[in-house]
């Protein structure tokens, strides 16, 4: 019985499904879709950085369609500290020795993967191998190549495996994603996205450390990354990279700013940035009726819209992790993919092996 | 009598100096200064394009220091139809052939170049030696070489070198340089600016041509190149750059967009584009305290100022082409250097031959 779905109901919502695959003319939240409380999905977060312990936590207690029930740390305090304030039983508490363990624990059914970048690849295998449902944060993985490792893993396994693109559940990213299709201004020419936070200096950020799988591009470069893909609903054709790091002692290693440039099929355009030296986060799409985009775009909270002639567009706020879980769970209690699968993940790294790959050979142009 | 400013008594307004050297706490137009109406200096355009006939001929109907009195075209319909339309003196009317001997001539004091990149230099430098004051349109020349040429040739001939950085004399880009200055949110991190417009495909348009110094990145490019530079208050210290052509028919032998990254003094960063193939104009500065810049930075008009927070800033209307002409001419009048001398268009030439030194050597880093 080491996979509880086989014990569920699996619902058939046809408006669920429709979440996934289309984008209704409003985008709306998909929390709002839920499933039975007593069918709960059971989730264990490992790794308790902030990310965990100070965003995914909270999202728990607001989410409808998983709870948090186990935890995995190799910080025994943290283990302490948080499953008591969570009332997680000490059985679903492992470390990162005894983590294969969990294979024979039936309340969990899902793994969320929030370690450093470094160790994705090994816990999500970990994870799959155990029979479990995966959920890994992003950067997937270090390399394209431990993408294609941890896909092939959890599709032997035959688990599901979702990447945390928490925007894709958030209704400014989704209303970006349906004017790509919908053109509401005409052709889009090209792409501006920033995306980045001044990192204290110095600093013990494991971010700022090569062995650990940091560097601009790896933490917040997805987003502007992500943002030229759905913004104009395509893939690259090829790309060119500069990274610059103004002090080595700080940024071991790693890139303390990046800027690419991505061209894409009908000469679309895109000029992307990620830093660890200055808080920036915008995207601006110039299209043939004027601009439009979000601004900030990849905010926890606090997005704004904006279109040609000044208008601006807003949402509810909204707990984007609580709606990426609740979707997320959804598609594995549905036995359907979610929106964020594995090969989403690898579609983005395959673009930052390219990225590294031109800075690597001097900014030249990578064909991807 | 070749030099007519010898005739001529000298203002000396201390206010008027302040204009050119300081910047005042509140921005202002800089036109509002003028000489005695029958001083006005006698100005000729050389070259009748559109920024010529459609923008600096209706401003000339506007400034106070400066009156257009002469033409010299290579279109005999062009010098009929604006020749009677601003009843220009046939012998005020020269063509390429004939233009030195505009030397000659007395009423005409100061000759503004517009003519295409590429006869800048012939232009500047025959007007040079005529003995008349120059202004000469952005780019300023080819490439820095020929900028020095061009210094040389007027600082031997005793004549002022004026270049069109028209932003230098309206107030949204004086509060920008001035806040370099003060910092009023602390510390620059990054600076994003982009300029663009699409051009027509296919075109006939002389920017289209290498033969001609077109490309964006001499036709826009000075733009987001200047904002880098007036925005931090810096000289950058190192270049890299990538260009981009889609259709080599269309864009011959120029770059269709242009994308650079300028690193400067204090690990302050600016990544600039600058394109044909969209309509795009914005300057976004990342301070400690929030962003701050203007949305569009670069138009004739219609220029909005953002600050953190949210707030905005506006100027009344104006017209800029007046305000840098009348003051241009008021520092010839005062004998005292113009805010954007030949110097000024030195210094961005120098980049922009980095910019292509950059990118011809593969996008590497060009240390400045």
């Amino acid at each position: 019985m080491n996979n509880p779905l086989n014990r569920r109901t699996f619902l058939t919502q046809l408006s669920a499904a429709a979440i996934a695959t289309g984008l209704s003319s409003i985008p709306f939240i998909s929390s709002s879709k839920s499933v039975n409380p007593q069918k709960k999905l059971g989730i264990a977060l490992v790794g308790l950085g902030y990310y965990s312990t100070g965003i995914l936590m909270p999202a728990l207690e607001k989410t409808e369609n998983v709870k948090l029930v186990g935890l995995v740390t190799g910080t025994p305090e943290k283990a302490k500290k948080y499953g008591e304030k969570y009332n997680i039983p000490k059985e679903n508490i492992y470390n990162y020795q005894n983590f294969d363990e969990i294979a024979k624990n039936p309340s969990i059914d899902v793994i969320y993967i929030v370690l450093p970048n470094s160790m994705h690849k090994e816990f999500v295998i970990r994870a799959a191998k155990a029979g479990k449902q995966v959920i890994c944060e992003k950067p997937m993985a270090l390399n394209a190549a431990e993408c294609r490792e941890m896909i092939g893993a959890c599709q032997k396994a035959g688990v599901s495996l979702s990447i945390g693109y928490r925007l894709h559940y958030e209704p400014y990213t989704q209303r970006i994603m349906q004017m790509a299709k919908e053109k509401p201004y005409g052709d889009i020419f090209m792409v501006h996205a920033s995306a980045g936070w001044r990192m204290g200096r110095p600093t013990e950020q494991w971010k700022a450390k090569s062995k650990l799988g940091g560097g601009a591009i790896m933490d917040m470069g997805p987003y502007p990354l992500q943002a030229a893909r759905y913004s104009t609903g395509m893939e690259p054709i090829a790309v060119t990279a500069q990274m610059f790091n103004s002090d080595p002692k700080v940024f071991d290693g790693v890139d303390e700013t990046t800027t690419f440039q991505l061209e894409f099929p009908g000469n679309i355009f895109a000029n992307c940035s990620t830093t660890f030296a200055a808080n920036v986060n915008f995207l601006t799409i110039n299209a043939q009726k004027g601009d439009y985009g979000l601004n900030p775009f990849s905010g926890y909270n606090g997005i704004h819209g904006f279109l040609p002639n000044g208008e601006k567009f807003d949402f509810p706020e909204m707990n984007q992790q609580a709606a990426q879980m609740d979707e997320m769970c959804l598609a594995i209690l549905e036995k359907r993919p979610c929106k964020t699968p594995g090969e989403e993940g690898l579609r983005d790294m395959i673009i930052i092996d390219a990225i590294r790959e031109s800075v690597r050979k001097g900014g030249i142009r990578i064909v991807l």
